[in-house]
């Protein structure tokens, strides 16, 4: 399992399918076997050999199992009574590929062991259809690393409404730019590299037609050209370029450039913001400001993770991150649990999840 | 110079002395010697015997060289031809203790190898006097290193004041307490964990009658009992509790209670507070609050590090940890030079230092 998921990491963070890798092992005869059923959490008894694996690479691609089961006809490997250890329960659908658990059955798998469950309503079952076809199913093994994982996914099919992560740059004291408006730069250059990767691993930008007429951002995911010490180039993936609010945008708006398809959604209310991108498959959304939308998202409860870079820097005085959330005392703040500390440049980045999160789904 | 680095951390932090360490290795003879003057500031060829070592425990005690020179005496060594590597330039002044670089003299020392000048004006004189003798001295020995080490000591001395380090503890927008005043947990246990630890390796801790009349703080350095996993006891080393401003302490204040020495200092000026505790001997203040007296050291320009905790918590509104720095525009905030960021506990701490500290002295 821990190769699976190892394999599932390859396939791209963005995009409406679940990152998944799957790894075909040698018959249970030639190893040790796990009873039907639930597994323990960290327990991993598979010292067999590996006969073929894949992951998926993303919509349109084959599925991790296809990809695993096509690996080992390219070799010439037998399959019939493998087991087939992968991150999440096979799919019993058919999308844009057949439904996974007919093809482990038909190649004669006997096992399969995976993570996590599908929650997908339209993909689910694919345990129930592998047990009536009389292959084992052990599930839940690695599980947390697996929900990990697959944790923008999860919460997104489980909700029904896109993953939000709001990021924020502020000085220590929480401004993001000084009373004149000036905010060139307060977080440094790694922090803003850092923030251009995590714009490559997401669906959608979402900021409000107020930071689009005042800072004019073009909103696309670059990264640093290998080639050229400060040149920088589009990355492959390009978000969605959602721009929030009833003003107009202009013409000459660097938005309008290349990068991502633009949305313009005409509404200021953050479920009909979640809504009409759920409808386009967004799984998730990077809510890059300003105060007015970041503090909308929050008081709408609709942070499922925070981004904040801090800059070792003080104003005393400006415009903030975020502005009025109605909190009047300590106990009814919006409290996060951190998930990472870390250093960028000169900068800190503070990683937190919604504190409730663990009670989703 | 490793080793007399390391024995010199020994020492303790906080007190008017700095922290020094001292090695005493075999005559130049047996090794390879240095030239007399400057020497590159990462070299350190001296693979040779240990004689003896030591550090300086705090003021009253030998400073490091009489600690090293006794440590000889009791194994039975000779010394004479020896070389003493030492963090400090050996002092050339009789306080509670003589002449260090008389006392090396006199053992017949033949070479002194030093990381860091003396900057003590009452103290200096060391190198000269030594070499008046016949004594070879290398100065400039992991240079960067000693100066980190001694970096408190160093700037009070050459500046004349305290060293300043400002802790805050606010959340990730930069409030230290809801609308309401309330403010218990922001950050975590962990996080004053740490900043008790802090308090117990400075001189003074500093806040204002405001704070004291709201809050009602102990301002005692305590560190968890090993015997029982909740307990606190007090360490080992109370630093003076400074309260600064012209409203009266409580007659039942806690600050009046068990811990370092009281001292009302009736002032709110920065520049007077720093004097007054400077007479005191007092090398590292800690300035731990409230807003009004953090705004004002900042906007004095006398914070010369900076300890921000930063919960993951948001609030939106509420009472600021800085207030008003009358900067106007991005170009005169107030930047700090990043040395660490770590998670503690839930928290994350940000240790910066003043930009233009490299320029100090």
């Amino acid at each position: 399992m821990a190769r699976a998921l190892e394999l599932a990491e390859r396939g791209p963070a963005y995009g409406p399918n679940p990152r998944v890798g799957c790894v075909l092992l040698g018959p249970a005869s030639q190893g040790r076997a796990l009873p039907d059923g639930a597994a323990p959490d960290s327990l991993d008894p598979y010292p067999r050999p590996v006969l073929a694996e894949g992951y998926h690479q993303g919509a349109g691609t084959p599925h991790a199992e296809a990809a695993a089961l096509a690996d080992a006809r390219a070799r010439g490997v037998d399959v019939t009574g493998a087991t087939a250890v992968v991150t999440l329960e096979p799919c019993a659908h058919t999308g844009r590929t057949g439904p996974c658990a007919d093809a482990l059955v038909a190649a004669g798998v006997a096992e399969v062991v995976h993570a996590v469950a599908d929650p997908n309503p339209v993909a689910t079952g694919g345990a129930h259809r592998l047990r009536a076809a009389g292959v084992r199913v052990v599930r839940g093994l690695r599980a947390a690393e697996g929900e990990e994982l697959l944790r923008v996914w999860l919460t997104s099919v489980r909700r029904g409404t896109p993953y939000v992560t709001l990021k924020t740059a502020t000085t220590l004291d929480g401004y993001v730019a000084a009373e004149d408006g000036t905010s060139r730069w307060i977080t440094g250059p790694a922090a803003r590299e850092h923030a251009h990767r995590v714009r490559a691993e997401v669906d959608a930008i979402v900021v409000g037609t107020g930071t689009l007429l005042t800072d004019d951002p073009a909103l696309t995911a670059r990264v640093r050209a290998h080639d050229a010490a400060s040149a920088e180039r589009l990355a492959e993936h390009q978000p969605l370029r959602v721009v929030v609010g009833l003003r107009g945008i202009p013409p000459t708006a660097r938005v309008r450039g290349e990068g991502g398809e633009l949305v313009h959604l005409l509404t200021r209310d953050v479920g009909q913001v979640l809504e009409r991108l759920a409808e386009r498959e967004v799984r998730h959304v990077l809510v890059e400001g300003g105060p007015t939308l970041a503090t909308a998202f929050l008081a709408a409860g609709a942070v499922d993770e925070l981004h904040a870079y801090v800059a070792p820097v003080l104003l005393g005085s400006g415009r903030r991150a975020v502005d009025g959330l109605g909190v009047a005392t300590i106990a009814d703040a919006h409290r996060f649990r951190t998930v990472e500390v870390r250093r960028v440049g000169d900068d800190a980045l503070v990683v937190s999840r919604k504190s409730t999160e663990g009670r989703v789904g």
